[in-house]
């Protein structure tokens, strides 16, 4: 159930056009058994079967089956056991977010397209060290995007930018991972252009308050119960 | 057959790339009955169906059905009753329209495609004050928009941007209001890079007056009988 | 023949993504009978057949049956008179082509993409007198275009920018005034971009002979004989 | 065989956005037989077939069939006999990658999108001179690519902007080369947009051997065995 639901996230990220050729992938943790869904390392999504999602135990990082799990696994890893109550991971190149974690810049909010799901700006990390980037990289960046949420709230920022690198989603659910992921896409997209004509500004709080809430928490009256 | 006017139009709006995850919603009013059909709050597109669409007394506000109507459906009651001659609303992010709403500006008429639908600029309001987001958020939201049109006239500009929020656009019937926000996305667009092509100044007004006149009013020749 | 011809053009334009409402037109003109075939004023794509194309007399420019030509059709039939050696005329307000033409400029001619089609800038009109627009406005557009072709070789700039307004293209053919408007908006999209990247100085002339003449002329050696 | 993944390839470019009209070519070089095949000049895509690849011998560049190779056939064969363990070659004139071509711009790498496929920038040639125009231009153009990789490993590099005309990219195979050309466009879109957003610093030497080596060398550990 958990390994379809990884299967078809995987292939909603290139559907919505969120990733080209292997440049991404997304993953579940089903925490009650500790095992980890992931996309298999740089397999062509037209062979891929659910099949061939990796599992990977949380606690060891060791992996079964024939594929290698991406190379990216130890991002997730490290996410996992840091962010207790996410479900679900997704990371893509995505074109405009890429493009807003390439120039090292975090999204400001800028209206309430953004103030529904970023109760904040999208945040970016700082770029890694030498020393980072020459040991365990992808533990590494893992701790790199842990580190800024220690000052944060991970459930209220679902979401980052690695400097140099692209966006990083998460949720409760891997669905609701990849939801982050098309919502920061269009959050970049219109934010860009915002800045091109001139406003840089982040909306009031109030209006950040206000929008956020009516969907998150015990006062959300968007959508159905 | 309204009921089935408001559920396309819900539709065409995902169909035309203007509304993405559930950031829209279009409804139409019956005038004759009192009765206001629009899209349930946050119900995914793919389950859908004509009957969800849910009924809402335009006097009184309160909705029948099982699903709760749009978060946005006080903005669309208090336009409705502003806008006597309007049967339907169309409220959208999309990408470009709101690029313009969250930099504050009016897209000013730029060439004959905008003057084409709207006789002015593409309006944008000014910034709800903390008092109107703590109140009644979404009927000061209406208010808003009725706030500009008193001093101008809402069949001529046909639409109209909140600022760091997105677009509203209205008509005859809600076909008519996707055909606006359809056309306001492409003028958005076409404006933003003729901005950055060096040219903001508008086009001169018996130029504007020409192409208005060409598709509305007694002199108009263009269209069918 | 030449009514299909005209038909499929006019859908050509919409799957392209040229056309977006009705906001295009595409003609064929059967010189021998001095016939003009004109997509019909407003009719919506979708329920339009070939047998609604309007049948125009060149010299009169009296059209026949149920439904208006196109409101642009006096542009057509001037320029037909004025550039003898054309078959086939298609206007669109297509995104990038338009944002030029807003903008009052002429797209410099900055790669071989370009020099490909356009043997020089594609140029941009004038922009019309009051006296111009409140006169006949369809044929002053008209004269506007021809105006810049006394100059100029229509044949190797197949198009130009109509100013604060659109693209108007031609061919031989219909099919090829397609193709030219297809290769102008790409054109406009590149150049647009490249203007952005700091570059704005046109390429050398020898360049531009090169790949004009390797598609053009009687040295061409591009294609199939 | 090779044959089919050619006129696969080419098809491809144009389902991949890559190519609009006849503006791209693909080939792939049978080196045991030293036989080139590549897409015929202009020749419409929905009316191509398999059988109307051209083959062309690598020694003599003649060609056998009835039609005439692909007007770029030169610079194709002058790669070949220059990079030795190259298979396929692509040529388009994708959107963002020929804005950066006309603007004369080397891509820089900015961030781990751009460093898992090119090893460096993705270079920019210098402008022909009018003499190389004049004389043999499509053999010149094969010679002024060569001339960067002088200084350069066209394995590590698997692609260049010719200035003011737009990209060629190669790999092992034609497919490959095919993936190299969906990757530049997509790292020349990214690029564009972060510069905009004031970023036009490389990354740092160490991120960029880390992403490249995960993927190419003995060290890599990107994908399946």
């Amino acid at each position: 159930m958990i390994k379809a639901d990884v299967f078809k996230a995987n292939l909603d990220l290139v559907n919505e056009g969120l990733v080209k050729l292997t440049w991404g992938n997304a993953s579940a943790l089903d925490r009650r058994n500790g095992i980890l869904y992931i996309k298999p390392s740089g397999v062509d999504y037209s062979v891929m079967t659910v099949n061939d999602m990796v599992e990977v135990d949380l606690e060891t990082g060791k992996s079964s089956g024939q594929f290698n799990p991406s190379s990216d696994t130890a991002i997730h890893l490290h996410l996992y056991r840091e962010f207790p109550e996410i479900g679900g991971i997704v990371h893509t190149h995505s074109s405009w977010a890429t493009s807003w974690a390439q120039a090292c810049r975090e999204i400001p909010c800028l209206g309430t397209t953004h103030a529904d799901l970023f109760y904040a700006s999208v945040p970016v990390t700082r770029v890694l060290t030498k020393e980072e980037i020459e040991g365990d990289y992808e533990e590494n960046t893992g701790k790199l995007i842990a580190e800024y949420f220690q000052g944060a709230n991970y459930l209220k920022q679902p979401g980052i930018l690695v400097a140099e690198h692209g966006p990083f989603c998460w949720g409760k659910t891997v669905q609701e991972a990849v939801m982050h992921a098309i919502a920061l896409e269009e959050i970049a997209k219109i934010a860009f252009h915002t800045i091109m004509l001139g406003k840089e500004r982040p909306i009031q709080q109030v209006l950040l308050d206000k929008h956020y809430k009516r969907k998150h928490g015990s006062g959300a009256y968007y959508g159905q119960q």
